[in-house]
């Protein structure tokens, strides 16, 4: 066989996404279908493995994974309904070799759809008279923000409904603040575009859902400076932030092919799909095989206001709203410092035709301080080396918020994953008597800022040595004093405990017991250390789901119980949460997913297995007000390091930091009355 | 009153150091003293209360404090015997105010004492013999590693002993690893520099303390390539890490006058004593003050193994080493890139004269990514700005192991305090017919690097708004579900719940309820969020002391019991584990100074009082074989954080990023090809 033109991971090219489309077109017969979904079927991973053994040998590939699209058509009905199906097509042969429809379930959130629900809303006679009986500020605008129904069993599940809160755009920008100004009015929109109901929101702890009208309260207008981000539209900025600029001469250390990097001793592809956003595959660091696939897998937030409607606030950014399809354009100088190697993506239209998304990952290094170092007391010799990272990022905006992820590796071969939460936060309406709010923040005259949580799942699809892992627990544990069977005279003994996990569940963090959690291969032990070779998990210690587990959060996002889970790998299964959490009633997440094999008797066993591990992580998010009006950066770390993989530290061969290579220049009195000259560097 | 020539938190000037050593010379009659510390002792916290608030309106001072030294000071006895002593001088009246003898007390560390010791090791007659009897490789040396003893009860605890620890240096070079040869050798030399006992180390975990002579093992001996860290002694590292230069054509944004910092809208003093090392004072954001002092004030590394002898390594790297005393010399572009100023320090030889440190502290500023970004999706709009921060680093070299302390000052009025460990684990004998060790881990052939800890106490003076501030503990908690009282109907609401503390005390942290642990000003109310102003403590979550309550180690620690301790500031009041750490016997701790203050009803209430509050950190560090020869730094990360101190982000008037003032460079394929250019600019 010829040589494939891509690699199995690499992303659909236009051409494909567009003979998909084409392919999938008649079988919808004379319908028009609305594509939401184009986008690569990754091979099956027992074909990916012999891939990649021959790939990483240099030997000839022989059979090549068949190139696969997986397609998502909605068909709107009779009724306006709407018939999500799903199919899968072979690119090789170019033909449809499954078609499901996959009734009761919805695709994601469709931003052109949206856009009609807004129009729809605003166009409503009785949405016109609440406007209307609010009475506002001449010369300002009122903007709605439709949201996806998070389910909360008030509603029939089968068609979708979107609720849209309504806020006020006080000056004439349209990137002025809306946020800053919550109207009290709210509307729920059908499948239809049908305003079913209009009502006034609850604003304070005691108040309800109401038709009480009353005039926007002129009190709650307050400063620009206090409410807007745009700098446009504030004071002029501080002016004492000196540049700060990144300089290169020999070029990065790094090489990129299409979709390939290789950096240091590391190597891996880039992926990035419309959901997850940016993946990473095939991770190998001198050549070893390290992680097979590492993703963000979901995401939810929940608001914490108990008063109806907002239980119907609970966003997942991933399953509702995508990763991928709202990854920012970033731009140079802005979103990245330095030499920087940006990656594109394809997406489709509603038309099925190509959609390009200009740099939607961004690739550079960065100094991360000292590496390592070490004074030799008796010499007064000290050696240091400086540590480069390389950074993968990409951002989402989500309506008010922004995520920005960050996939960093390290030249002693760890990997961390970061996550930055920052943007709006989301507000609703409170009376300017109440002063205390249990739930929330008072960021502004009349705007509550609720408690809520943000809960990543990341998956993490490790391949330490090879695909036969296993998940270890280790605790640091004293040694018990008073034992006569136990040596510890002195009563400051202590080790380690291990268990190897041997059915899929769910695992809490217990750092009051050192608690570890490691990838390891057992076929694999280090000659040094005599332990098996492995990998751990460096957690982002989190508070995880506050709702009843009786409630449809809990029963919608499943991951959100526990901080970490194992599950045999199964191909496809990159869903914590379920496949189609839009308006999903629960019951087909990871615990769901786990029970009914534990349940069958199949694949429970992860022992030795392929194994993927998921991290729930996060934040309770009470705000503060210097989270407004717009947050500063949140910052939550993941981190994968080796325990006993390599024969030593694998930084060890970094060079030595050195003055003629790095051109640091020595700030002196001089510099400062001279007022800003910076060449009087000591060497 | 003339102006004073030194503010008040400034160090000594090495013309007071000289100083104070000629006042206190005729105190001790025709002895010579041995001066081992002529530091500033801080003024009373009452006095600089009122001296600050005059110095930041710009009145006039009035009463300046009075410029005092502290000074230790032994004296040999006539047995041999350290006396130590502790003056207070007056240096604005050029007399001592206070001496008193430190009966059963040992001053510090004292490197040529040491020395001696390691002479006076090697030269015993039955350490030669026990040597010869090893039959070493030809041309290697024996390196002896005095430690000071950790009291485990087997000892009079009187006078000093020193531990003596033998290493092979199997190279030539002065800067060859010995630790990769751990012998089995171990000596007891007196305070008379007598060796009062020499015997074999267990080498097993069955063995104990043995006089067996056994030969070293030259199957031990290894490659260099595995053990060694200096670069002469290594292959050609390797070549890929391209060079990375920041530029700041315009300076850095701070502004140094003397030890007077103002960067942003932050301003501190930074201080330097021989214990703690860096200190910052009077900080402040936007001329609101925040914290009175921020130091470390204590570290413990306790060793797990429980074999005799090893339970006497257990090091106090502040009371028993000194973190000033061991700072590094920091070099331009090695340990520091960018726009870097140096700050010395003075500290004082034994016969009293000052002795400068130079480069002891950096300050230079970092790009942090982003700071804020938001998009306005309907607008399509981003607006971004990166995130400076301003770092204060300070390297220490405590035999083995390096830490790097760094504060972080940010944009948004946060502050972070990192620590890394790097440098080289402490290594003990093994016998390689032992493949696993259950209290450590085998680096390389024959050598085990032991279990331990890290613990270490950050000091935190809040002066949120003034003196008189509160410890709060806040809780996030669901409501209840089904109690007709709470209006919960969907099961989701949560809300927060706070305690403020009203007794000193230790407290755990629980990220399973979001336990956020706060530093508020009940008698300020912020006028927008009707809650108190306040600063937030962002913990690193780490494992306690794992020592049994009974053992010398807890006794002697006792900040290693909890995470979050609360005090009553007291002047001087700086010791978490007593001020004289030295072959301690414990019970002069936090733990003990709060029971005691407790048992006399003094000073116990800390609500709305001038409080401390102390972070207790770490890890429970089991070695993996990457962190050998030489480990890639562990990364420990304190935060502090307003939480409704301001009336919105802090950081909101940062200027917008630009590609014109950041000027990054696009990579391409075409740089790719030729090898490095770096001029693709897309802009």
């Amino acid at each position: 066989m010829a040589a494939p033109r891509h690699h199995p991971f690499d992303p659909l090219t236009p051409e494909e996404i567009s003979r998909a489309a084409r392919i999938v077109h008649p079988h919808f017969g004379g319908q028009t279908p609305n594509f939401r979904v184009i986008t690569l079927q990754e091979p099956p991973k027992q074909q990916m493995i012999a891939y990649l053994d021959k790939e990483h040998r240099k030997q000839p590939i022989g059979q090549v994974p068949t190139r696969c699209a997986r397609v998502e058509v909605v068909i709107t009905g009779p009724k306006q309904n709407n018939n999500l199906f799903e199919l899968f097509v072979d690119l090789d042969d170019n033909k449809v070799f499954e078609k499901k429809h996959l009734e009761g379930k919805h695709s994601y959130i469709d931003a052109e759809y949206m856009q009609a629900v807004e129009k729809a809303c605003l166009a409503n006679q009785r949405v016109q008279e609440e406007i209307r009986s609010l009475d506002l500020p001449s010369g300002s605008t009122v903007v709605v923000e439709p949201w996806a129904y998070a389910t909360d069993g008030m509603n029939d599940m089968t068609t979708r409904v979107t609720m849209c809160w309504f806020y006020l755009r006080l000056l004439e920008s349209p990137d002025a603040n809306y946020y800053a100004y919550p109207l009290e009015i709210c509307a729920e929109v059908s499948e239809a575009l049908e305003v079913n109901k209009v009502y006034r929101l609850p604003t304070t702890p005691h108040e309800r859902i109401n038709n009480i009208q009353k005039p926007f309260d002129r009190r709650r207008i307050h400063s620009t400076a206090a409410s807007e981000y745009h700098p446009d539209l504030r004071p002029s900025p501080r002016t004492t932030t000196k540049p700060y600029q990144v300089i290169q001469p020999e070029g990065p250390s790094f090489r990129i092919h299409g979709n390939y990097v290789e950096w240091e001793k590391w190597s891996f592809r880039v992926g990035f799909n419309y959901r997850e956003g940016m993946s990473l595959h095939d991770i190998r660091y001198g050549g070893r095989d390290l992680f097979y696939r590492l993703s963000l897998a979901e995401m939810f937030v929940p608001y914490g206001d108990p008063r109806a409607p907002y239980p119907r606030k609970a966003a997942f950014d991933l399953g509702n709203d995508g990763a991928g399809i709202n990854a920012n354009n970033l731009q140079l100088g802005c979103d990245c410092l330095g030499t920087i190697k940006y990656f594109d993506a394809y997406h489709n239209t509603s038309g099925g035709e190509p959609l390009k998304m200009p740099n939607v990952v961004c690739c550079h290094e960065q100094d991360d301080g000292i590496l390592w170092k070490h004074a030799n007391f008796r010499t007064q010799v000290p050696i240091v080396t400086r540590s480069r990272i390389l950074v993968l990022q990409t951002i989402i905006t989500v309506s008010n918020y922004e995520y920005i992820f960050a996939f960093h590796f390290c030249q002693d071969a760890s990997i961390f994953y970061e996550v930055r939460a920052t943007g709006i936060l989301s507000t609703v309406p409170s009376s300017l008597d109440v002063k205390n709010v249990p739930y929330g923040t008072i960021v502004a005259p009349g705007v509550l800022a609720p408690y809520h949580q943000h809960l990543f799942s990341l998956r993490i699809d490790p391949a330490i040595d090879g695909h036969s892992n296993s998940l270890v627990i280790e605790e640091s544990k004293p040694l018990p004093v008073g034992d006569p069977s136990v040596h510890n005279p002195f009563g400051i003994g202590y080790i380690t405990e291990s268990h190897i996990v041997e059915e899929e569940g769910g695992f809490d963090l217990d750092f009051s017991k050192n608690r570890n959690y490691k990838f390891i291969n057992e076929n694999n032990i280090n000659p040094i250390t005599n332990t098996p070779v492995g990998f751990k998990l460096l957690p982002q210690y989190s508070q995880m789901l506050l709702s009843h587990p009786n409630s449809f959060h809990a029963k919608r996002s499943e991951f959100g119980q526990h901080a970490v889970w194992v599950t045999r790998y199964e191909d496809n299964d990159h869903f914590p949460s379920g496949k189609y959490t839009m308006q999903s009633s629960g019951g087909d997440g990871i615990a769901s997913a786990i029970e009914k094999r534990r349940a069958t008797g199949i694949a429970q066993s992860v022992r030795n297995q392929d194994i993927v591990v998921w991290h729930t992580f996060g934040s309770t998010h009470n705000p503060r007000i210097e989270d407004w009006p717009v947050m500063p950066n949140e910052k939550f770390m993941v981190g994968l390091k080796p325990v006993n993989f390599f024969s030593g530290n694998p930084g060890l061969d970094v060079a030595v930091s050195t003055q003629d290579r790095n051109k640091s220049v020595l700030y002196t009195e001089a510099i400062e009355n001279t007022g800003g000259s910076c060449c009087q560097s000591r060497l």
